[in-house]
């Protein structure tokens, strides 16, 4: 089986890696000349045989537009384009329309797993034609964990399926996230009668009903820095989640817990939250109670 | 008219001028002698013709129980006092039944307006038995604004409704505010477009659906200061917010705004989130992103 | 002065009532020929003198984009649009786009007011070149409610401006809506105590801190159904709050109460949550917690 | 190894079956003779070898009073009491407060694991004296999972850390619960591209951010019932909850997730929603909106 190769960051990197270690023969490219296989994207198109499967793991957006434009003037009739990046899946629609013509076919990827995936194994969440998702499938049984197929491979549906399943995937993540971290508050505020906040996390690992990845992950922090000394409560947010309450609104589905989430993301990077200077404000003005003077 | 009025700090001094002012014989007790009108509440008691009013205006919880157990040793049967601080409702229970053995009456009254009462008047929100409550009418029509007396008083129910209803009164006011700021860090993350905030806000006074005498503070708050440059975005809290949120939970009401506008008021008194040192943390053992390290 | 107005429905007719009532000479055009002033959008613009002002009051979307188009080609270099709708205010980008090349200027202006606009005033938030804005300055202040300008009418900003500025306000409303309806709760439920809720909001309307417009439209409705015992709790949503929380997100504006007031909206008008079908589920398999079987 | 154990209800009942497969001698008690080993608790305790250890696993509140202060009764200096039910954490303090001058020790347990803990084993947190804990490690040891004590046993901290650290865990419980139920439904709203609901959670299982136990439920709950035909979207909340709301307001710790989990069952529990009447009538009342009328 061969496999091109778009994108050689940390991500495509580990990916090619583990693709390899399966005896997938891939060709890599990258704009970094230093990790790239061949020089360019013709090049890689003939270092491959028809028909083609190139996969492309290049940031979400503008990025992944022109290499998959890029890619449809290399690539010919029967090739296929799987995009594994973080796109929104409205964008593969128009990728999918944009290939059509040339008869490339477009399948797209979810991909979870993070730096861990090289030796898990990648979940998979993938869009697209049935003869196109079961031709690409010994490079999906490569990229997945071990064990049965379906518990780490899904054909969701339609093209978009797979992206908009990893959409909802990283929804759901940012508000696990934050139960768990919640719940850490709860314990290291409470210290006149918890003792053991880590130990705590890392007796809930088994048996309970809140084990999960994310828990022994938090262990394994928790373990490093018990009392987060070294870490500021400053956390970045991702396309995925703003994407994911987007469509919350767009299909009026109820999000209360994935948006509590990104909000108390977006709080944790403010120097001073204009909104409470203003509630601030109010309160000042009706009870004439203190403010806090800005210095 | 006579009534006793004990607790003379920028609520209770105000009162006792806008009571003076309709004619209400007051005497006032505070522990501090320089605003006192007697030295003990003896000399209170023995300064109002029997049956007694006494209005009790003291910070609730300790302070409260302590003067309603002081002011049970001096006064008599038929006399009845009023318990217009910030009492949790569950206190009026208490005070009532340790009171009606001896035959003293009690009401109690949520009181609002703040420091703009003595000026505009009180909304007064009762509970207790009619007949105390007709007999203190004088007292409430001197205390509440101009106007119809069913637009700024009212007897909510039974001992402990009024100030329940002050209660729910505070948590609504939260969420209103919270309304308010967001809006205002809508408004003002937006500097492309938006070229005026204050008269945005200032416009909304008239014809709109969302004019309220808390936008008009919003307003003069602006007009002060247009940017908040001098204000801090801390936010303290009060005992009722918290108690909303917890007869919320006890009678299974959704309050998600409510909850809302005082989780906002809790993070903005954090230096530093515990929470989301966790989340951050979580985030950097999955998918190696960068933490913030604290200095 | 004299101005084109198209779209004759609630809003509409009675904008066109105030207007007229202010000695501005409107002339309308609907789609519903029974309630035009003029057969079609040429007879419009050939019945105003130029330079022209026409202002647009139609449906947002796909209706407001066509009758712009119409309106461009039986325009000239020198006329002024205004739309009042509830367009997005990036729909008005385009739109002043469109137009520039035809010499036509374009003001957008949000309005609040609903069916009490015809004898209050309209609260107006308007967009635009400065010029542009006081030349339809008579227009405005026709609409407005009495008093001070500055007080019902706002230059908020570029184009743009009036409908962001509207959106925001109705997020706010939303939220401020939803305060209230979560107090209405609380004091609802428990009837032990609470024993008048229809005269305590009525009582919060002077000298309270939550008095508003909104709480004296709620005392109406308790005044007409004070158990609420015809009206179900389902509750339709409009653009302006869903965009609200988009721009939310785009910004990195946390909205916990205006997001809360929306996802509560949803909420109320499904038959039953899939979501909670979800956790009844989950529940039943760890704990053996008996679900509620579907009928 | 000797234990006695009161309540053998569905959780007590197993635990004794999973305690006797480790050799524990147990004498179990219930309010049920025909489940009970003795008839009263006097012979429970004549039954045990001295120092005693006595498991109570009743419900929480004034049975489990009830049940503590008739064993203070027949224990004696040097015995054990460890209520392993879902008691508040404040509960602890009275209890081992009562049980102190009688010289009977306590301890408390949180224990995690529903009908899956006969075979999984029960995740345990308790709080107590060191030399307690210590003394009643082989009945941890038998009940907790196999595999390292640290990852299913935690020694919390002192008297009622173990009740609080469950408190916090089925807090966290919740909001995970509801992030995985907002995923669903995000799934299963957008039909038009999804196409395999279930299999997408059983792909989640290896590999991804948020593979999880109760993740591992969902899929079964799926399994059996795909479109959750036969469940109705109405959940029940158990004290743990609430009482995590209400710590976290006492102490100030901001819990938006978790807060919005339970109020999400309240609402699933409602007929219709006296807030959302409120919100339809004010609409009503100022748009002029349609409402829906009550049958």
């Amino acid at each position: 089986m061969n496999l091109g190769l778009i994108g050689l960051g940390k991500m495509g990197n580990n990916m090619r890696e583990r693709l390899r270690e399966a005896k997938i023969d891939v060709v890599g490219f990258d704009s970094n000349p230093a990790v790239s296989d061949v020089p360019d994207l013709a090049a890689l198109a003939a270092a491959l045989p028809a028909p083609r499967i190139v996969w492309v793991m290049v940031p979400s957006g503008k990025i992944t537009d022109s290499v998959i434009s890029d890619l449809a003037a290399v690539l010919e009739d029967g090739d296929l384009i799987i995009d594994g990046g973080n796109s929104r899946f409205t964008d593969d629609f128009r990728h999918a329309e944009e290939l059509a013509p040339k008869g490339i076919s477009f399948v797209d990827a979810g991909v979870s797993g993070g730096i861990w995936g090289l030796k898990n194994g990648y979940g998979l969440m993938v869009g697209g034609k049935q003869e196109d998702v079961e031709r690409a499938m010994p490079i999906f049984d490569a990229l997945r964990p071990e064990g049965p197929r379906a518990e780490g491979f899904v054909h969701v549906g339609e093209v978009g399926a797979g992206h908009y399943a990893k959409m909802v995937h990283n929804g759901i993540e940012y508000a696990l996230m934050q139960a768990y971290a919640e719940g850490y508050e709860l314990l290291d505020t409470k210290k006149d009668i918890i003792k053991d906040v880590t130990g705590t996390f890392k007796a809930w690992q088994r048996g309970t009903v809140v084990r999960s990845w994310l828990l022994e992950l938090l262990v394994l922090a928790l373990e490093e820095d018990p009392e987060f000394v070294d870490i500021e409560g400053y956390v970045d947010d991702s396309g995925e989640g703003r994407w994911t309450i987007e469509e919350a609104i767009a299909n009026a589905v109820p999000v209360p817990t994935i948006s509590a989430s990104i909000f108390a993301r977006f709080v944790s990077r403010q120097e001073d939250s204009p909104a409470m200077k203003a509630v601030a404000a109010l309160r000042n003005q009706f009870g004439g109670h203190a403010v806090k003077k800005a210095d």
